[in-house]
């Protein structure tokens, strides 16, 4: 092995191996990701209810952070709209949006958020996410969606509106409708018009003129930086933010943030976990789920617990740097990526030339129109209403596309909050239900082979005083209590059963409410004369069934295969068994 | 058919078969539990904070709508230990306990409990209760035992306490100390020592000299009717409740309930439908393992479905007359069923007997000490606490004790219902985390036979190029990444296959998260050459799979088993599989 190899194990192994032959993609991605991306940080970040300058401090520290850390070549961490949303949404019942005490909360919700993705990692609890089905994040999404649309609403009409509530906004909306200021209007429905156009019209266009689909599509993903100069401009050249009262995002403080080095008190602590779990999880599984899709176009591989690690990182640095949780964004990487980023040395390219923004040309951003950044806010995130996902559950699963459409409708109309939750209750509550109502079925042996199928649907053997029962489910809390009154059913009918033979090749656990239901059936049908018996136990359910008092009481009888047990009537007058 | 079974067919099926015979037990155990149970009803009820005549009202109409409608022949409905902490800890924090408010509170809890229970019958929502483990049901109980009995502690010693919660019963207790009633402390101790002698030593030495194990345990649990007459007796001869201060029931009113026709407010719905719902599925539970357990001593069956009806008949019946929810109890069915009870002709028995009590004899009540009635619940309470549960779970499954612990500790600790939601989202979070960590084999066939099994436990023969999976779990939200992740690192762990084939024998569900990963799955493998296949997937799956995109893709690739899948070495040159 060479000396570097060693002598700089620490640093990251793109960076040790890194080949000459990445430089350009790298640097002009990182560039390029650095100019596009700040309209977005910056609306995004208003729309947390945070200062501009905010925004751009996530997309420094938080950026160097993921990109030293994180397993993703391509991943762009930064301000995101969802995680924007469920800040403000968090944070607004506790302060004043603007307020010092906002942002400070802000910021310690990134340190929160921050500690729970490493404490994750540590502890492997990155299943957690696993809580958060494809149904949930599709409805969640879509609800969040629609829920920060409408918040921009009132920046397009040029109006104040509360945010407390979807009823709320829209009532304030529909208040402040003749309020409304017609600049505002003109300058945000023109940038929505010309980004549709782009999205829809350009990108086609110059596919068909003969430009390569990755150059198109990052041409028509420079259309929301050309709306920002165009309003920006438009406003500067008129000073229409005082003689038509247009909102603009007005002075950002020049300079690179101050260390933040506050910890959030107990109390906090006890108001913010829950938020920032919630933002933890929706941001782990946006971002692996980003990462990879970008990762497998290129053959390449994304280690999820690094990918804890690598977010982790990146919101301490955004706390510790005065900004609030970030997350790997899906345009923003989607941008890097087709901008030719071989590596994570684009990120940190970014990061510098952010250095470089946030020092010398705040004053540029000064006339930025916040309708025209709504407009930008508006477009984007209406791709993310999912339709397809809705119409492909309805069709495949019911109790699925029942949890999309409860997470979405109680997103927008519960909170955020609440409506993911709702959701995750949901899908657990159509977990258990349907295991709750196993399939099972009476099975015998078709004729001349070791094969056994279902009674009621093939022509088979069976044996007389021998009732085989295949139970395709695992047992657990939620069917133990079904199972065994499917039992008891089948007993009562036929009074003739001696053996009661449970086939268990499709029980991959027995959990100890199971354990439970079975000890008390063996006893209960060994009073009345009946012999319970298993066959086809797998290996790790065998072990733990072994040493507990029903795998003591059933020695002899757990059978390797239905076809052992069928042949075993012998074992009937085992000498054990007349006295258990 | 003769005509009286059509004439009355709305009668309850015992009721229209009634057999003179049953008639001497059925009026026996009416009578011996109206008798045996007073002393119960009335410290059930002030626990839950409730004026004393309630308990009486409670064995009234609720236990006569539940013979009529119930399943159970020898379960006894009226109000109960953990009904009445739940009812307690629920109202306590929305009004004081016993203005006419927290009565009101008491009497809608109830009919929004009894609704409850005939909505989950109407919808078969009854699997709702089986969200409650075992060790979630053995904790709550354990824990719940121990909340009641420090909350008796105060009727003990003759002092006042507050029961918001443990620590401050706990304080108050040790503030209070020093004004504590010698006279009630002798009369609660006494009265504890004189039950747990008759059961621990009354109960055997009747065995000794010969009395039937029945009438042994039936003369035991006439300990508490005992200790109230001379309780009762002490404090009337030397006018106690005067001269020493002793607290006693005073005086309840005389006659029949008035019929309460008062329903809750919207707000007051919102308050109260949670805690009605924990105790409608603890009630459920709870009665239906009580009717279960005696009816298996006597070859019956139970009807759940007829329970949520019954239990919803009698809490509807005990808020229309003025009292508060009401379940089966274990004690009061056990001297029911040991006094010789046949049908629930016992229970009307009990009911009308209890109308002559409430007529005539309430002035009895007056001089019966509180110190008594804390005794006679204490000493009851002690038997649920159940760490046999705990030893089992603990030597079985860890995450199984973990969660019991947490309910137990969450329920002292945290209050009555954050323990059962703590216990029910520690059983979930540890089915979730089980279902995510999928056991998984890569098989091969044994020599000479058609059964294939684990490469790594037993000597197989593999084809070249085809990698077989056999996955021992349902595919669902909780695994889909995990096998995901699985799958790629097989994949780059080998270039040289060509072939997946996922054996779906334990394969009991794919939900439209897993469905989803499989779809892009197919795509992404397809795209470098290799080609997806699943064997051995169940009917019901199949039938679901079929109709999908990826079922379509699949055509072709479904094989009936693992075997066919190995001999289908032509298939690789199937044309269609060339242009996906």
């Amino acid at each position: 092995m060479p000396p570097t190899a060693t002598r700089f194990a620490w640093l990251p192994h793109w960076l040790r191996h890194y080949q000459r032959a990445w430089l350009g993609g790298d640097v002009s991605a990182g560039l390029i990701v650095a100019v596009l991306v700040i309209p977005q940080s910056l609306a995004y970040t208003l729309l947390a209810g945070l200062p501009a300058e905010m925004g751009l401090y996530a997309s420094i520290l938080p950026v160097v952070a993921y990109a030293l850390v994180g397993s993703s070549m391509t991943l762009a961490v930064g301000p995101v709209a969802i995680a924007a949303l469920m800040t403000a949404s968090a944070l607004q019942p506790l302060a004043i949006a603007g307020t010092t005490e906002y942002v400070q909360l802000a910021m310690h919700l990134a340190l929160i958020s921050g500690l729970m993705f490493l404490a994750f990692g540590a502890l492997r609890l990155g299943f957690l996410a696993y809580f958060l089905s494809r149904p949930v994040i599709s409805g969640f999404v879509s609800g969040s969606a629609v829920m920060i649309a409408l918040g921009q609403l009132k920046h397009i009409l040029g109006v104040e509106a509360p945010s407390s509530s979807s009823a709320a906004t829209l009532q304030g909306l529909w208040r402040a409708l003749p309020q409304s200021n017609p600049t505002a209007i003109a300058l945000g429905l023109g940038s929505m018009v010309a980004l549709l156009l782009a999205r829809r019209i350009l990108a086609p266009a110059l596919l068909r003129v003969g430009v390569g689909a990755q150059a198109a599509d990052l041409l028509a993903r420079m259309a929301p930086i050309a709306t920002v100069i165009v309003g920006t401009g438009l406003v500067a050249w008129g000073q229409w933010d005082v003689t038509r009262q247009v909102a603009v995002v007005g002075s950002v403080p020049a300079g690179l943030p101050a260390w933040n080095l506050s910890l959030p008190g107990l109390s906090e602590l006890g108001q913010l976990w829950l938020p920032a779990l919630l933002i933890s999880l929706v941001g782990f599984v946006g971002s692996v789920s980003v990462a990879q899709s970008f990762a497998m176009q290129r053959q390449q591989r994304i280690a999820p617990d690094r990918e804890l690690w690598g977010m982790g990182a990146a919101n301490i640095a955004s706390a510790l740097t005065g900004s609030y949780p970030v997350h790997g964004g899906l345009s923003r990487s989607a941008i890097n990526f087709a901008a030719g980023a071989q590596t994570p040395l684009a990120s940190l390219i970014t990061a510098a030339f952010m250095v470089v923004i946030i020092s010398l040309f705040t004053p540029l951003f000064y006339y930025l129109p916040l309708a025209v950044l709504a407009a930008g806010i508006i477009v984007a995130v209406f791709s993310l209403v999912d339709m397809a996902t809705l119409q492909a559950s309805w069709a495949y699963d019911r109790a699925d596309a029942l949890s999309l459409l409860a997470t979405a409708v109680g997103v927008i109309v519960l909170g955020v909050e609440t409506g993911i939750v709702l959701g995750v209750a949901m899908s657990l509550a159509a977990l258990v239900w349907r295991s709750s109502h196993p399939h099972m079925a009476v099975v015998g042996r078709v004729p001349g082979t070791e094969h056994f199928r279902n009674v009621e649907r093939h022509a088979v053997e069976t044996v007389p005083g021998l009732l085989a029962l295949r139970v395709d489910e695992s047992l657990f809390f939620a069917n133990a209590t079904a199972l065994e009154e499917h039992i008891e059913t089948l007993m009562q009918a036929d009074a003739s059963i001696r053996r009661l033979l449970l086939v268990c090749s499709a029980v991959n656990q027995i959990d100890a409410t199971a354990l439970g239901m079975l000890t008390e059936l063996e006893q209960s049908l060994s009073q009345r004369g009946i012999r319970l018996e298993l066959a086809e136990v797998k290996g790790p359910v065998m072990d733990r069934l072994q040493p507990t008092t029903l795998g003591q009481r059933l020695q002899g009888r757990l059978f390797r295969s239905v076809h052992d047990a069928f042949v075993a009537t012998d074992r009937q007058t085992d000498p054990h068994w007349q006295s258990p």
